[in-house]
């Protein structure tokens, strides 16, 4: 039920995935059964291996996260991932409330063993391919040791999922040198450089898109911020050709190829490649689509998810982060 | 002697602003004699009122800002902010080394009494008009009795140059509610809510290109990484279209018209238009130019700075920050 346009999209999503892979996996649609179902019936499904779990109530997007979860134990979030930690899915995507999918995750899946915090990764292009960002937004006030295990986390992740045999890391900071950014930065710093990981030292906001690191280490805060500040210039430059073209002939004309011209750039931008972003960290696997997810969004979170359970990420994080004996 | 173009692009810029002004100020250029002199003959000054100060060293962007003060006493920043400091000029404004610059405006003219950090605002554009951002990498670690001053200072600014009646303050975070972001963003939310300033509390990063705010407030990471961030958005899309011009003639002509379409939007995010960024919570007049400042850009920093001298910037940060007797 999670997103503005479920279950439409959801199902959508869902069952191209299921059609695409030849039913590699099977599927269970979580929320409004008869909502689900009548969607279904338009869909005219064909073998797709799939049910359907009733949950009669819908956390939206203005509930307040934690308190949704214990109001709302009827609803698609708390079933679906309730689910998951009894070992009945191996594992949970949403495209609903951001704030009550990681709180689920985090209390009803737990942490992994040696995790501090769990985080979530957002994807962004550059010029040399794209990387995964880290925190993006689930942490504030990080302290040096949580953004180490962001580091290690995010580094699993770009080995396993984006192929990168030796992902590079880079510390998100105001400039290169190591003195660089207040105390907590200068040790984490130091922290990273003692790693075992592909540190190649602090980047800059300007770095991200060059492609200089494929994992970007940053306070939640940064993150949040810098990710949402870069989906809006997108979306204003797009706004401002809508505009331009509505001033007249050549103007529409001019607007209309430059539209054409940005659609292959802004292609690497779009959060539907991506499907969407993965919570690290948690006895489980779960990916967090954007509230306007589109099937295809939806399609490409379940078969990143399935990349996830099949890479054993979680396997992976444990041993690295498992706390000395 | 700052920036990559000078003393060419300085040198000009400084003409421009005393032709069209009609000599409304003096300027005293500060920098190699001989280098500016050979500049000054190409331009075949007519009447505008300059003179040269011989400056014989130069720091460089390589250059480490507080040791190069020490080590480079006869460079053009150094020399240019005691001319300041003895009240031999207005103001000082500089293409050079950002750090440099603002170490000299902080150890050569000193804070404004009740100032605990001097700031740097930087300029975004947004849908309704251009905002200012602090801070812009002056300050990590900042406690929120500093993020409010630098809330009091922009107010200031925004109101005496920027021309808003009652600039609007916005808090730079993850979410709307109070109860968002660490314990420092909260308590600051409070201090702001407490004031005397026009708070409409906390703003996320897609808000800023909306212009939901017109100052708006954060640590110096997060406001240096997103300004950077954004910078190198722009900068990716140019070279995309570029790039894509270069493959086939057909592409080439819909790049051009895409350019032409881009041009016109991009103009707001054009740094040139607002010259450079103002150090906000010393005793004078400083504004700090992009290292590619050209000559326009070097115009519009010194009618900035002129602007900043009549309003008395200085003296209503002073009433406003006087500490309690």
């Amino acid at each position: 039920m999670g997103g503005d346009y479920a279950p439409e999209n959801t199902v959508a999503g869902a069952l191209e995935a299921l059609r695409e892979t030849r039913n590699r996996f099977s599927v269970i649609l979580v929320g409004r059964e008869d909502a689900i179902n009548e969607v279904l019936r338009k869909h005219r499904t064909n073998g797709e291996v799939h049910s359907v779990v009733n949950a009669s109530e819908v956390i939206t997007f203005d509930d307040v996260p934690t308190a949704a979860l214990k109001t709302k134990k009827q609803s698609s979030i708390v079933i679906g991932m309730t689910l998951h930690k009894e070992g009945k899915v191996d594992a949970f995507v949403s495209a609903g409330n951001t704030g009550a999918v990681l709180s689920a995750s985090t209390l009803i899946l737990g942490r992994i063993e040696g995790v501090r915090r769990p985080t979530i990764g957002a994807f962004l292009p550059s010029e040399r391919g794209v990387c995964i960002l880290l925190d993006a937004g689930a942490n504030v006030d990080c302290r040096p040791q949580h953004l180490l295990e962001f580091a290690i986390m995010g580094s699993i992740y770009a080995r396993q999922i984006l192929r990168y045999e030796k992902p590079t890391v880079g510390l998100l900071n105001v400039g290169e040198e190591a003195s660089k950014g207040g105390a907590q930065l200068q040790e984490t710093f130091q922290l990273l450089s003692r790693s075992r990981l592909n540190f190649i030292g602090n980047v800059e906001g300007s770095d991200i898109l060059r492609g200089k690191a494929q994992v970007v280490v940053c306070d939640g805060l940064v993150g949040n911020v810098v990710l949402k500040f870069g989906e809006s210039v997108i979306g204003m430059l797009r706004e401002r050709l809508i505009e331009s073209a509505r001033e007249g002939l050549l103007k529409k004309l001019r607007a209309r190829f430059a539209y054409g011209a940005l659609r292959t750039i802004m292609k690497d931008f779009d959060y539907q490649e991506y499907g969407g972003v993965p919570v690290l960290g948690v006895q489980g696997v779960c990916i967090i689509g954007h509230g306007v997810s589109t099937a295809k969004a939806v399609r490409n979170m379940i078969l990143r998810a399935e990349e996830m359970v099949v890479q054993n990420i979680n396997g992976q994080i444990r041993s690295a982060l498992r706390p000395a004996a």
